[in-house]
């Protein structure tokens, strides 16, 4: 379940309750929302702060580069489809999103690659942090995948599994207990032991397990959020990472519907051809027969061609 | 005077009349200008099209980074100002504008060098420009400055601006005639005389002035506009641009009346003093008479320093 | 043909006699034709003059990422193919180019849209324009496309053709008297009439046509090139663009054969399918006959699919 | 102790050996270190992979910018220093560096905050993580500040240092174990136990402290390099990224000597002064007694305005 502090969660009601008059673009389905954690993982959360713009938007921007030829002739949709089928980028740009989002650090590494957002990260050279950190759960252990290079393979039976959670939880557990122990602090920053010194925080927390939780303000435009679900998504992404990227194709449905729907059948549930894949398709439907020798193709890329063509 | 269509007129008054009801950051004193066209040089504007946060924004970003510490200790402002004064930048990225601008091409092409923004600009491949060109008002004109190699020095006389302004009218009016004569086209794209091909717009457009209009949607964050802000409003920007910085100035003030101030204060009359000029200082301050030779400062530092600490 | 000033020549035929021993990673293909212009357009030019990495140096970032598990596995053809298929951008981004470029200012202004990049333009407000400005050859000269809003039609008849030319060279060398008027200077800054007022450059230069050539030095990683590439060589490209991406697939060549071959392959001679197109090629495939009702693809999207597939 | 692998050290002594000749720009003091691992902590280094451009890059640039006019007139090394004064940084971009280096991940999630650079980072889902975490040396121990919220006050008595450190290789060897029973693998990758089932790279490593050394190829451009020593050279920044920046001033100032003296004077030992901090040193210099009380300056300020002017 989402966990948010008791301090966090009465900021929330605050601002849930306040309600002000705009002429800017507003989506009624995303202000539902708005402020509210959706769970993900076992402690981490995405929360919706604020947005820019909405479907309209990015016809509206797009409208302004193709001027008037494009007022009657194109409905909304067909535009935006238009605009996502050739990779017209920049009117997606004009909408923009701000995510507060708790999540394992192994995670926020993967996620900080994307360099075109804004961020705020919580400092554990400033402040404590909590003990939290990311546990799998038990139907989430594989094994290193073999024809996978990056990925897990298999499930782990039920025992080995009890005994691979157990030496995690352990070993975290030392760990925070070690870092309650050098930073010799409460909640408030007060010693817990006046004889001891309190180690810097910034030294203290280097023994922290990559599986402890950190938190951040993301902003990014809605072009990067594709850009983001596509890579973050797909199946060659780890599941800890998809998992956030499941909720913010949620999110985005409910922000940019007609949006969403053409990246879906454009980006994320299409797919690209090579020049060779392309002339064996072509050939097929000819009629040929085509054998992989001599296509170009390598002997995975014929295999990934076939699994793509038989669907 | 601002200029705009009677189209985009008629869309103006749709957009002011349209209110809703939000949870989001509001800024009363924004909304009040949101839409309007806000004129700059004969035929420009800057139109607020779109906001995302206020100066609480920034400091709601900023405690997620600094946490709990930070949460009693300051106000407010002082926080705002501690980060302007430290370069904390990435909290002020939280606030994101998007504005609609109509301006000349060659300020155009210095505006765009700002590359962290999002841009969707008219097209002249797609659509036909409006004959609107623009011309520097009689008190503008300058001779090239024999001190400031990229800049202007003292006024044209009355005389040789009537000399130069029609120079400049009747080439502008010249190319506008021959762009209306290739594109042989009306506003809605039928031909004006169908005897006579209709030059593609693409190829139409190059013998155009850069004084011609053009206009665009631009959003950025408020760190980077702050960026834009010192390098436009400075005194060593074209006078065509700085105008433009001008009036992004005041809406910044309306917007975020706090960092706005606070960028005032330690970056817009703020200054920056070398190792060296700052040695110099504090030798004066001790009571010492220095002298330039000796200082590590070239000529032309040592007057600019004089001329600062002069005020 | 291209054209470089007596100075530019002189420190070419310098740089071109230097030679100097380096330990990096050093392309004797491309060492040839090092700050050699290579001609585009009528005045136009493009020279390498530097670069950083090769094919190799990919391969070497590569590996940083993927460990010792893919050192005697993988060719270098094999996993520049594989970084490719599989966006897998990042490697590529550790090549690096340097072009000093002449172009005409209507490209220069679509080809600053790609952000990512350095760039030092000649400088209008400092300097004074020569007097070069793009003319289309004749077979050039095309109606607007009736089918394409942006693009070229059918060809212009060589009568009309002449016509236009001279309406364009006339114009265009109307504006340039009338730049040297109000400049007022030779090529030294001298004045040419004493008795006149130099007006400032950075007016002076507003009424020349986008025609005019400028020319810049322009940086940027591999990852991008092949981004530029991928949009600029496209049919959908403005011509006077499309064979400055020609010039540069040409030197990409030159560079990076393995990675440029991939890149053609899976991107430029590649394509996409969406959701629904290929379902479509899956069906048939399978032996089905498939009709646009019901396929979800809109008529155009169904009538490029048939294209496509055709080849 | 700078530590590289039987196989880098391989790669190493080939790389160093090999020698070309090249038209580039070539920097002979860096040539000399090219590839060689400079030490930084107890297992860390930073390797120059590659460069573009020198000195006279950067003057070559400015020139195409600033044309013709200073070419005469500047000598190369006021040039830069007035590039650098006045902020002028696009010429600084024509630059790049490569550099190959190896730090702990606590260390890496504040560097990649940079994010105007390439990165290639060891990935641990692909590859098995060296047995290699940072701990800080006996006099580096120091408690949490109780002025600077982010830093470090005054050291830890040796008797309690002994027992941090004991503490923190305690729990570092700890999850080290546990990494390498739930990988189940020896360096090749084949399994320790064939009883037990090989963990996922990618899940086994999140037990792993932020210690843990990683890994990457990073480039930039030289003002985005002058950017990371800045924020990561100055006092406020962790003493664990601060050596990692000295050891770059020393590998700028190799490279591009004037460029480094430059940035040295006007940015690292520059200053800046508030509009209000402006006016205190003006009136002092005009004599007058300044109090805080009225001068604008909150304690803080004045405080530091006063350790400032008294150097």
């Amino acid at each position: 379940m989402a966990e948010i502090s008791a301090e966090d969660r009465a900021d929330l009601s605050a601002a849930q309750g306040m309600s002000a008059t705009t002429k800017r673009a507003t989506v009624p389905a995303l202000e539902k929302i708005l402020y509210e954690p959706l769970p993900v993982l076992d402690h981490g959360f995405i929360r919706v702060i604020d947005y820019m713009g909405d479907d309209a938007a990015i016809v509206q921007a797009a409208r302004v580069s193709y001027g008037k030829g494009t007022r009657q002739a194109s409905q909304d949709e067909g535009l935006i489809r238009y605009l996502m089928r050739h990779r017209h980028t920049s009117p997606f740009e004009m909408c923009e999103i701000k995510l507060h989002v708790k999540l394992p650090m192994f995670i926020a590494r993967q996620w900080i690659r994307h360099r075109t957002a804004n961020v705020n990260e919580y400092s554990a050279r400033y402040s404590i942090l909590d003990k939290e950190f990311y546990v799998p759960a038990e139907d989430q252990l594989a094994v290193q995948s073999s024809t996978n290079n990056q990925g897990r393979g298999e499930a782990i039976s039920r025992e080995d599994a009890v005994t691979i959670l157990e030496l995690m939880r352990r070993d975290a557990a030392q760990a925070f207990n070690s870092y309650e122990y050098l930073i010799n602090a409460d909640g408030e920053g007060a010693p817990l032991d006046a004889d001891r010194p309190a180690l810097a925080r910034e030294l203290a927390r280097i023994g922290l397990p990559l599986s402890t939780y950190t938190q951040w303000y993301w902003k990014t435009d809605l072009h990067n959020l594709f850009h983001f679900m596509a890579l973050r998504a797909d199946s060659h992404a780890q599941y800890e990472i998809r998992v956030y990227a499941d909720i913010i194709r949620d999110i985005a449905e409910k922000w940019v519907p007609l949006a969403s729907k053409a990246f879906e059948d454009y980006r994320l549930h299409g797919t690209e051809l090579s020049k060779q894949a392309l002339e064996v398709v072509r050939r097929r439907l000819r009629g040929e027969s085509v054998e992989r020798e001599g296509s170009g193709l390598s002997i995975r890329e014929w295999r990934e061609l076939e699994a793509l063509l038989n669907g």
